[in-house]
């Protein structure tokens, strides 16, 4: 998913001033590009989700079609200009961003042809994760790598976790299948499966709800759970963060009088005024 | 959003001292006008909610009325009061609060002459904003800075978690309206949007349900990500909480470099070496 | 809501020996009247609820008739020995539960004169306040004491924090009732605050929900506020409870380092191994 | 739980060999083994919760039939390698594993002679639990070590907060019984403890609501107490993360007088002064 380095092979001087504009955020160039591409992704998105209102397809249906069609040409352009600046396009092009980019022209050359395939516009949707590039200007990629770092840190508990979750949803489910049974809507595993993840993640949606006495008191047990183990990811992710925010990751130790805990911003150190 | 500060010009004493009283808290004069308009801003909210209550307005629709013209001409005054004892009454009148003030004596005249223009009174809640102010009061000061401070330190890492669940919310959504479709009330992209912060809220109405396997599947994922994706916002507040109860943010100064941010017990200033 | 302290007039013996075995918790007598007494409010408990139950009441009606009064009477007589046992009757017969005592025992002797007053028996349930006296006994001191201590040190945050989402509820529930109106279930200001109340707790039963869009897109920002600001009372007593668990509220100073940051049960200095 | 230690009487090498592969998961033969039943495990579960949809049972129920008599097979097969490896067979047998082993087979033989007895097939979800093994392999044993660590050290604090939940939850429930009454759903005193449950744990199904202004007040605080309180086991969990996370609860212990849990800082032991 990372935008690929360029091969060894020199690419010719205006295919390297492509790629810095395109693939570089923090050249005046690249910004200029990137916030341009983020403009349009986001116009785009607005498209999509307009020409999905009934009330405003009907009405704008025409200059709504018009727009899509710049987009689309915006779009294909900038899918070859991708494809041109970087030294191999095979890797691109298969890249997730690659496939993501071809895929959100690809419908509205393909309405043309087959109807129906117009729908698929909805793809568009996922250049929405390019925008997360935006995170990577300026001051908030110390914010969102400290968070990432976070959640990296804690995958494994958070592993753990999950696991115990499902374990307790298979669980339950077959048990509320059993209990209530097909005429209280528990029509089969999978539903009552779905209905102890939306009951312990205390989503609560209501369609379908124990009626007996046996499965309500489960169903009572199994929300005190979700209610109470919702406890365990957010110390998992808090304790990391404390850690993380107070350098106690840093391990480095104070060459006179070796101890440690520093700050990771430490020059010297707080307890001997020896240089780290 | 703050009062304004009192311009060079001197005001006339009397106008020093109608500003004191409206605009200090901290005078015998100032706290006897905020209890005395803390206590008038409940009547008239109270008044506002009880109107809205079909039963009661039918029984004591007579005296809710007169209620209202009493507050609405004491506020009224108020503005006044306000306008005169400024020194620049324009900068007053143009602030959140002076705009706040006057649309919510407005529509008790503007019912004189317009049938409806009553139902605007609803604006006077906005005045509840103004006891924000009781918060100056006392020792909640130290309390609501040290939340204050603690939400404003984390307001970026907080910024990149919205972003992130806003992306999640437009693709899941997307990717409903075009799973579940209109039949199962999906109606339209916005619909969905809703349905996804409905559900990875884990608010969970329930109006609208996925009913296919697979919309069922992307739900409860969904549902799991909302439910442990919460570690995060609590995780960043409760880091900040942590090092700011704990003087981790303490603000002695280094004597020789100026720097801040040392831990309590450091002896040494860890960026320049001098004793602290 | 104290058991009352003995007067100065010396009490009879028999009755110093009464007040022991009732009000005390750590002598032999007073724990096995605890035990007992635990084991009756539960089975009086049991009664209250199972003749709640329509099938139950219709079947066992008599039995439980029966219970009912042995029970009363049981109770009774542990108000007229309590009555009898503490020096100055009148203020444990006004105390918490001292009425609470009486209440518990009038409604099935009011039931021979009245018919109706049967009903009243729910009132037994705040018997059940009385076993939170088991938290007093052995290991569960110290650690509901801990807990205790945490969200006392933390009411002042969490006034403030109760402060802002009431203030959210009364601005919010006003404007949908003016945004969604009644014809969509928000008939009137107090209904529109109850349902903002069940969307910003994230509880979401669903009987009353926003239908326009500009109602949906407020329930939205109310929701993921709800979701997010759920960080805040979490993030102060984690605070809390850290900072005690770890015995940071100790300030005791080394008398030969002066270093800070002992835990409580520290006998001697961990930096220079001096006797605290 | 533990698979049994072997007994003293040494057992015959093949029997011990089989011990190996059975019981123990470091070996190269009982890792094999491991992963060839959870393999099994899972397989048997998907045929219990196809076998439960309607329209797969009807077009596979043959080659779902047959599927299950392999498993029935295999999983006997198991039961008895068990019963023939183990010192003493009865204390595997009547051990919770053992008795599920046997559970998970016999409803297969059982549907021979009894029809209906196929239902209870479900039992097998609970051979599921067996999968917890898995986090005894490898990397996760450190991991899921803490997390059991700090439910462990918190279990009397979270016995005192479930304490308090049921304690509201059976005073409000009996309250609302009385308040709501059984015209608006709350029929007996269990249903509205059930739904004290749902509004608090903030699952809000919807199915019972309460109707009238007082009952409607009443949940209002009961959601904002279950919001509000949820803070009290996520405290309490990430405090002792915090500290499991931080070596906190190290466990260096004192070489003169063997105390543990000193922080990791510490030079001298703060029970008896010797230097650790």
């Amino acid at each position: 998913m990372d935008p690929k380095q360029p091969e060894e092979l020199p690419l010719a001087p205006w295919r390297r001033r492509l790629h810095e504009i395109i693939f570089e955020a923090d050249t005046p160039g690249g910004k200029t590009f990137d916030v341009g591409l983020f403009l349009l992704i986001g116009i785009s998105l607005l498209v999509v989700i307009l020409e999905s209102v009934a009330a405003i397809r009907s009405e704008f249906g025409d200059q709504l079609l018009q727009m899509e069609w710049i987009i689309t040409i915006l779009f294909s352009i900038e899918y070859v200009l991708r494809l041109i600046s970087v030294g191999r396009p095979m890797s691109y092009a298969l890249s997730f961003f690659g496939i993501v980019d071809l895929l959100s022209v690809l419908p509205t050359y393909a309405s043309l042809v087959f109807t129906g395939a117009h729908s698929l516009l909805v793809i568009r949707v996922l250049r929405l994760l390019r925008i997360f590039r935006v995170l990577k200007l300026g001051r908030y990629v110390g914010e969102s790598e400290q968070l990432w770092q976070a959640l990296t840190a804690s995958r494994r508990k958070i592993s753990v976790f999950l696991f115990a979750v499902l374990t307790i949803v298979v669980v339950v489910g077959a048990s509320m299948y059993v209990i209530e049974g097909e005429e209280h809507g528990f029509s089969s595993i999978p539903t009552a499966m779905y209905w102890a993840i939306v009951t312990m993640t205390t989503v609560g949606y209501g369609e379908i709800t124990p009626q007996t006495p046996l499965g309500r008191s489960l169903a009572a047990v199994l929300m005190i759970l979700g209610y109470g183990i919702i406890a365990v990811p957010t110390g998992i992710v808090t304790a990391e963060l404390t850690d993380i925010g107070r350098g106690h990751l840093n391990t480095q130790s104070c060459p006179s009088c070796a101890r440690e805990g520093h700050s990771p911003d430490a020059v010297f150190c707080r307890h001997c005024g020896s240089q780290l």
